[in-house]
């Protein structure tokens, strides 16, 4: 077999063998086929596109390229919930809890954030103490013992995928449907949970930027996964905004505390509560997303989520007074307020350009090897549909950084279009796919 | 700017600016942009193709990437050739000493094979001594006083152009038609003839499979060095058979020996009277084809055009006693002959493959790293169309090496097809494109 002849065959439009995938990535993977073989069939794969079958070998290839989490020794349906990231995107930090409250066991493996998306393990570390790094024992202890754990991905889970996405990067190929597909399931499945439910983001901040790719990039998952044997459903969710009111990483552990204790952003806690039941019937806790609904609620009104977030913080070494005093955590020194100009409606917040704005405050990583600022961030205090009279407070940058304050500041103020009319307010869940099928919300 | 930005802008199918090209061409050829990024972008380019003024730039950026040849130091309108690759295609050898011996000056830099197709360099070296590396002082030299050079192509015109196609040659990213047409052109404006006749070879065993292709590829070349103002004109041939009978090194050198005295084949004799009446009226001699063919045809009866080859072989070292007696020439020392095994007619022989069997006996290079054998090859004694008898000899193979007489025997024998009924004669020329129009030659 030669990768010569592989590339050649998917550039006129065949369907790669299984042996012909499985080739290509263990020879990547090993450094035996070059990059630049490599890019030039990833490029032939966005245009050419990869059959359903196909996807899945993709998929399995990268997840026997590594190890495979054995979660058996967990009591209860493990459950797992992704987004493919949004900006703002603070919800595992809520949901786990609520969920774990429930009885069901959350065993989560989470990312760091890379570009203009956040990730749950920095936000974490924004609590002093708070460890992520465990053996796989440790995990599954604290699973059994408080029904919650989140840890850092191991390096060896589908390092196909980790080498791959650092190629598909830099060479302009990252936005295919079956690439993608293939990169988020094999991370997931590798880590072992039974039931995944993906939080697909959609719109302007989001990779998939049409509601129909979304839909699409959603269904082929769901395929891959019932191709493995999991149980997997989505919820196809709005980013065309930034989601709640806090970007940065103290800021949205602030804001998920706040939600825990019934104080957080309405679209936040709605989100939460979505997704939440879907997990509730992945985990066959409950078939009625009704009842699951109204248990969660009480989750969090009677403060037993919260109690759960704290049990967390404990269990992995954080700060509890911290949790208990946000505002104890970091916090940029400096504050730029970002004030309106006139009488006028928010029309639109463009969330990409948040996150972006963000990143050059210190937010996020610009490459891999940045180190990222914890205490800083921008605060969203309107959000579209909301009238702001002139004078009056948009939103705050928070900064360690007065040169960087100022720029986000420039970059901030651009995310915004303005409305002398009132504005219909975004839709936030677009759809869920389930077992009992696709169910479009109006 | 990034090599990012300009695989995304291709990618989107959006034509590359010159700036853009010249970024791109330039930053490959110092190694500033990895291979990787090159290999995604011409993948790209084979999907989303170049219009005129990007594959214009794309050759220009190539040219400038190199040194250019000067060659205002010879009198008279230089001309050259080129032929876009086939299998037994000894014209060269045959055509610069017709076109010389009529006073019209042929500096012709050659390139060596790889692959399946010969390359003039090569063929030439089998004649002992015969040398083609040469300072550019001394090439000019040798044009002025014997009116014909054949030089090794130097390292350094279009450098740009050899590390890319080494890129595409392992990426399946050669046969786009924008990426071959500024290949080709690129070195043949770097070498600096006035007038350029262009061999495009269309079939079976060219690079060009249809003729619809090859007619779009030959316009194109015209196109870009009509923009670099140089005349270029076309013919678009057969490379459905082997050209001739005669494939490998010393076999072809015999052949063209035998084609300037009289006693060649038909179609290849024909293929260069036909080139060289497009290069006299290329280079101004005579508007008239009819002319042309007749001074040049004279020029072979008349023994001035072996007389010329005999001075080439002088002027650059060559033994003249293998010229004038062709049984010097090295000779593989097994002969295995391939025989028909029923009365039938030769219905196809797929060039490709012939060249491939060749290939196997070590006549061209697998890599460019491998050393040829000269006196290795194949004979065809009998062509498309032809009759044989039962028993009758259809090819002779030539090798040094006994094991690899079989394989080759093996792969010949598979390169025909047969017919019990009369089968139509193949057509040699399709077409010629010139400063007159496009002639379909029916």
């Amino acid at each position: 077999m030669r990768m010569y002849d592989i590339i050649l065959k998917k550039r006129q439009g065949q369907a790669l063998t299984t042996e012909e995938i499985n080739y290509f990535v263990d020879g990547f993977t090993k450094g035996e086929i070059p990059d630049y073989q490599t890019s030039a069939l990833l490029m032939t794969i966005f245009f050419s596109k990869m059959n359903h079958r196909e996807t899945v070998d993709l998929t399995k290839a990268m997840i026997n390229s590594g190890d495979v989490m054995n979660l058996s020794g967990i009591k209860g349906v493990v459950v797992d919930k992704h987004s493919t990231g949004g900006v703002g995107d603070t919800t595992t930090l809520i949901l786990g809890p609520m969920v774990a409250a429930c009885g069901i066991p959350m065993a989560k493996m989470s990312g760091r954030g890379l570009g203009h998306t956040g990730g749950t393990i920095d936000k974490l570390e924004s609590i002093n103490g708070f460890n992520t790094q465990m053996t796989k024992e440790e995990f599954i202890y604290k699973v059994n013992k408080i029904g919650i754990a989140i840890a850092g991905q191991t390096s060896n889970l589908a390092p196909a995928d980790k080498q791959l996405y650092a190629l598909r990067d830099v060479t302009a190929t990252v936005d295919n449907l079956s690439l993608i597909a293939s990169s988020v399931m094999s991370k997931k499945l590798a880590s072992g949970a039974q039931g995944i439910l993906l939080d697909v983001k959609t719109g302007h901040g989001a990779f998939m930027k049409t509601q129909e790719d979304s839909f699409e990039l959603a269904q082929m998952m769901i395929d891959i996964g019932n191709a493995m044997g999991r149980n997997v459903s989505a919820i196809i969710t709005d980013m065309n905004q930034p989601l709640g009111r806090a970007v940065g990483n103290s800021l949205e552990v602030k804001e998920a505390i706040d939600t825990l204790r019934g104080n957080g952003p309405e679209d936040l806690y709605k989100l939460c509560l979505a997704l939440g039941t879907e997990l509730l019937i992945l985990a066959g806790y409950t078939n009625s997303p009704d009842k699951a609904l109204q248990i969660l609620q009480k989750k969090v009104e009677g403060g037993e989520a919260f109690e759960k977030f704290r049990d967390l913080v404990k269990s992995q070494g954080g700060s509890i007074e911290q949790v208990d005093n946000t505002e104890l955590l970091p916090q940029g020194k400096y504050k730029v307020n970002l004030l309106s100009d006139k009488n006028q409606y928010i029309k639109s917040i463009k969330a990409e350009e948040v996150g972006l704005a963000a990143l050059t405050l210190g937010a996020g990583r610009q490459t891999k090897e940045s180190k990222i600022d914890l205490g800083v961030g921008i605060y969203l205090h309107k959000k579209v549909g909301d009238f702001t009279n002139k004078g009056e407070l948009i939103a705050t940058i928070y900064a360690n950084d007065e040169e960087k304050s100022k720029l986000a500041l420039n970059q901030l103020s651009s995310c915004y279009e303005y409305s002398l009319k009132p504005v219909e307010e975004k839709k936030l869940i677009y759809g869920i796919i389930n077992k009992d099928g696709t169910q479009l919300i109006k």
